[in-house]
């Protein structure tokens, strides 16, 4: 532990102005009615002693912290493994900067630690949370309710119930999908497979009824699950080549899936995209270009996403609506989807 | 926003438990002097209304907030960029979590939001900071020391003037250098070059150092400077290759720097370790196993520094000293390092 100087009293810069400690404590807290010259005489105190206000007592009168928890809904070693996170968070952190707000990471090493979160979020110290990657029965929206902070999540919350006013900012994950079957049914393909997403996360489960709205009647053994992950898509991919030899296309629900499932194929002999085409979801860079082949995407804008949830909670519900975007309701954001087509599609 | 129910009050549960609302506060807040069955109903009506106390209310009386924040002192590009941050991390979430504190991490977009950060942590909101990454003439330290936080730093912390009592958790970096140019010695190799780290960290002036204790009137020409990143080890070993064409083996400061050098090499026709012997710092997995070759490298064990890191914190200074260790001050750590041989050098 750093053997630290005694940090100054509202007492010693009262002394240092010349001026009653209830005048600092006026000035400090921003209040009126102290005269020009004395506010003057108290900052100059201020800053030669370098005083800092205990924020904890004067948030209690202020309740300002100029600071945004986040809160990924994942375990922190994937927050690190999956570019999605990095990139939502750039988006984020550039946006609180810009309005001078601390970005405060909250990482856990998994769900049993959401209580803990919520403990924090209700303990004062942060103006408001931006929260991703929810999964279903995760209790973390009941906690951050009843932490009474203002929130906006990061894809649409699953909980089932009506809640009005819940803030959210998510793509337009179903019509997205739809675009993508659409070009493989385009490109004159049949037997068009699903990899999907985690389905107790909403995304997943946009994205597989975007499938489902095109392929009405599919096969249900062209649909493999899978989770977001690599590791995922190499193991659904298996599971469709040994259930459905005659695949002739591939939607997966993300691009790392995709990835994945690019490996499979190409050990299994298959060329992409001659036997079997593949689309993936994100257009995360590089993963989508350095595929082999690189890949045809559906493209969502995730740094943006994070700078409109920074944003939307920033600014407060009522300038939720005024932004572009396909849906969403009135304090919620949808952002459109746009294929993006390389080689394997 | 969140429509957010209303969040039940002190009042709420003394009434529910039928008691003052001193009482109340006195449980909650751990004090003693209530009666054991008061104690109980109080317990009973918190969890029945899911009271969450104010703790910043209550952290004027506790000063406790079971949570610790961490500041690398980088872009959080780098620090989603470069895997040694995501491993020290790593080792710290693990440690808070089972002590059930929260990591906090501020995340920042460069130096210049540093005043931030020291305002947070000076606001009360952690029981204390973990700080890595430190450069120098970062003013960092400085608002740690006013903000009045127990801290801990990865790194021994560069700044001039004696500080007692600063804790710290270190590798042995002067002596991990100087085993791996002892290695190229011992290979027969003549012309060995050393890549350096940022120079206004300490951990690469200790690897410079070590470099130097070997290498004793080496030819200046065979150092050159870049910044631990991929890109920086590009650069530099073009400069060396240009310098000294009669280069035979160089030392680089991370893997990270080793693996752009071995491109280069690879670009220019040079035989690893045939023509030019390479050895990297870290032995970072997966990236010291994936170069081409696979990289020779000094060891160092990020997770358990940032594992010792939270201990440290949390324990404070007095068990600093339990630790194994080749060295550091009273409260400080310093971890010895390995050689790890591949096929590099």
């Amino acid at each position: 532990m750093t053997d630290t100087a005694p940090r100054p009293t509202l007492e010693a810069v009262a002394a240092r102005a010349g001026v009653s400690r209830a005048t600092v404590s006026r000035v400090v807290n921003g209040g009126d009615g102290v005269r020009d010259i004395l506010v003057e005489r108290v900052r100059k105190a201020v800053e030669e002693l370098g005083y800092v206000p205990n924020q904890a007592a004067r948030s209690l009168v202020t309740r300002r912290h100029d600071a945004i928890a986040v809160v990924v809904a994942e375990p922190e070693t994937r927050v690190f493994a999956d570019p999605f996170f990095a990139l939502q968070l750039r988006g984020i952190s550039k946006e609180l900067t810009a309005h001078d707000n601390q970005l405060v990471l909250l990482l856990t090493e998994g769900r049993d630690d959401h209580a803990r979160v919520g403990r924090y979020l209700a303990g004062g110290h942060v103006d408001g949370a931006l929260v991703f990657s929810l999964h279903l029965d995760d209790p973390l929206p009941e906690l951050i309710q009843r932490a009474g902070v203002p929130t906006v999540f990061g894809g649409r919350p699953g909980w089932s119930g009506d809640r009005h006013g819940v803030a959210y900012v998510d793509s337009d994950n179903r019509g997205g999908a739809r675009d993508a079957v659409r070009h493989l049914v385009g490109l004159g393909r049949t037997r068009i497979a699903h990899i999907t997403g985690a389905l107790d996360q909403t995304s997943a489960v946009d994205r597989l009824d975007g499938y489902r709205d095109v392929m009405v009647d599919a096969d249900r053994r062209l649909i493999a699950e899978a989770d977001f992950t690599p590791a995922g898509g190499e193991r659904a991919m298996r599971e469709l080549l040994d259930r459905c030899p005659d695949v002739d296309a591939v939607f997966a629900a993300n691009d790392l899936t995709a990835a994945g499932a690019l490996r499979v194929l190409r050990e299994s002999g298959r060329r992409v995209p001659d036997d079997v085409a593949v689309i993936g979801f994100d257009d995360m860079l590089p993963v989508a270009e350095q595929t082999d082949p690189p890949l045809t995407t559906v493209r969502q804008d995730i740094e943006e996403m994070g700078r409109l949830m920074a944003r939307l909670l920033l600014r407060g519900p009522d300038q939720g609506t005024r932004r572009e975007g396909v849906g969403g309701t009135s304090s919620s954001v949808v952002l459109p989807t746009t294929l993006v087509r390389r080689a394997s599609a």
